[in-house]
């Protein structure tokens, strides 16, 4: 595989960047690996998270059976890059897209899912013309609908009817169980993994009582992850932000601050009145994303006196007890962003750290490639 | 100037792709500069909206006196691509910026805002190595509390004080007065301006009468400049978002669609439920920023009848009654962001079109150059 990563950069980063801890990482990593391995579970985790060769080659190197993207545009980053396993979890539609589909599935083993008699008729098309059939995943919808068949009759019909099309291969199904994320603490989640067990349950009945082969079964987030021993009749998780974990992993009690492997260098700039100091990392570092069940945009590493009150742009508000909290222009901090999952996307490169210093500079392969 | 646009490339855009109507881009760029120029107010326009110089050179052509830049990154790139007078409106904080400036100053006009002590003397070192004295505004605090000294005695004293420091000369004052896209009608702005125009003429007089020389008074937004009949002792206005405009400048009443010049191209993936649809276009393609006074995250074009609900990272979800909109999978739409000016910087390219048709593809010059 090319290497995406160099260790022989000589300058120090400008604040604001992104950095990674990699010892966090790698534990990260290995804690995923091991726990789902024990539960019997394959990992494809989903790369829009990082959207760098780094670290997806870490995962597969602790037994990630392939990768999942969103977009082609990542796929076909990745599938330049050497990873030859793929699945994009997202409708395929359009002509010029089918186009970039049948030239990755003519060079790597590709899945996409399909909710749709539009999608399907494409992708049939795709498989016919390029004399191999398309592996295909029924996708469910979670409760979320942004996407995917209803549980039930429809699924089941419309699993019945692709079966007939030309140049497709049903491998199962695919769902994401967004809502998961709504529920703020360990047992709200492991209710909602039951939930999401039951549900592919009785829908994988369905489909095997109508003939419909399945032989994978691909579902959950991170929080089904990290409870999977909640989880019955899934095959496949996706688990993608567990790499980094952020403020809304915090908020859910799933993970500790010194989980959290992704952070935002900034630097005080202005202390404007007593109590506000402003950080040179705005929107443009940090998103205006919100943590699920947290206010703020952020954790201060190591000053919990001090929060992120707003964002400008180029511009973070702190906000502190003048009486209490010592701060100076100059200072750096770290900030636990409230999404990681949308750091990388930022920013061209993101700093691999060890012990507090930067050891390499790692490039964003697939920054940007949205489409 | 290096040309960063080409009209050579022969592929059209997967989408989401974020395109700018460039009659548009024309008519809000005239608008401008002919009403700037009827009040002898000069036009600094910050490039933090579209970081490109294709853009920045048709605000110059138009009499825009220089750029504004947020960041020295921003700076460094405009400098590298041959624009010559840069007003930098952040503070310059450590010895790594304070090297980065000097090779600048060096190079260019370039002039800087600083509200602190800690950052006067960096500025003031730099002047004394370089031999040529710093060019600085006094950042005046506009109520937003995200930096600059406060109108009165705190403004005076500090002008006082840095008057005294050798390589620094002082040009006059700048102020941002970002309170003003909380007022939700032209009425409300219109007064706004005029407590921006009364505040700083106060603390003009207030400097002046200590002996300090108010050459520059740099203030104002898009709303104060859409509004500069109301402005008065202002020498400069900074406007940027003007040239794209945005959900937020319709909900303002401070423009119609149809002057909204940045767009989001989108397709429809999928409609799992009646009145659901889910287009390919999510927060790396919008953000996840709110509109000032709007819902929804951004205007579907002629489309009044359909929402953008909600967003994922990839996924956005559309509303609509399924009794009167027809939406099918495959359907294109156009998007107007709630933010235009934190568009760009999200993607390497934004597309030029004229009456519809992709006709060059313009490069983000400082994309991701934040820091």
């Amino acid at each position: 595989m090319t290497r995406t990563s160099d260790t022989s950069f000589n300058d120090t980063p400008a604040t604001p960047y992104a950095f990674v801890d990699l010892d966090t990482v790698e534990r990260n990593i290995g804690k995923m690996a091991r726990k789902l391995a024990d539960h019997q579970l394959s990992h494809r985790p989903h790369i829009k998270t990082h959207k760098t060769l780094r670290l997806a080659s870490m995962q597969l190197a602790a037994g990630a059976v392939g990768i999942t993207v969103a977009k082609l545009a990542e796929a076909e980053t990745f599938a330049e890059l050497g990873i030859d396993d793929i699945l994009i979890a997202f409708a395929i539609v359009g002509e010029r897209n089918l186009e970039r589909l049948e030239r990755l599935h003519n060079r790597i083993r590709v899945s996409v899912t399909v909710d749709s008699w539009e999608a399907a008729q494409g992708l049939s098309a795709v498989g016919v013309r390029s004399g191999k059939p398309i592996r295909v995943l029924i996708e469910l919808d979670g409760g979320l609908h942004r996407g995917g068949r209803q549980p039930g009759q429809d699924i089941v019909d419309f699993a019945v009817q692709l079966r007939e099309l030309p140049g497709i291969q049903i491998e199962g199904i695919m769902a994401y169980f967004g809502l998961i994320y709504r529920s703020g603490n360990p047992d709200a989640i492991a209710a909602d993994v039951q939930n999401e067990s039951e549900t592919i349950g009785r829908v994988v009945a369905d489909l095997r009582q109508a003939g419909i082969a399945v032989n994978t079964v691909s579902s959950g987030s991170t929080p089904t992850a990290k409870l999977c021993e909640y989880a019955a009749g899934v095959t496949e998780v996706r688990a993608g932000n567990y790499i980094f974990n952020d403020v809304s992993a915090v908020q859910m009690g799933l993970a500790e601050e010194a989980d959290c492997a992704l952070r935002v260098a900034a630097t005080v700039v202005s202390m404007p009145l007593p109590g506000m100091a402003t950080i040179d990392a705005g929107t443009k570092a940090l998103t205006s994303d919100r943590a699920h069940h947290g206010d703020g945009f952020g954790i201060v590493v190591g000053r919990p006196d001090i929060t992120v009150a707003a964002l400008n742009e180029e511009h973070g508000m702190l906000r502190f007890d003048p009486g209490k909290v010592k701060l100076s222009i100059g200072d750096r901090i770290e900030i636990i962003p409230n999404h990681s999952c949308v750091i990388p996307n930022l920013n061209d490169y993101i700093y691999g750290v060890r012990g507090g210093d930067v050891t390499e500079r790692i490039k964003v392969d697939a920054r940007g490639r949205n489409y």
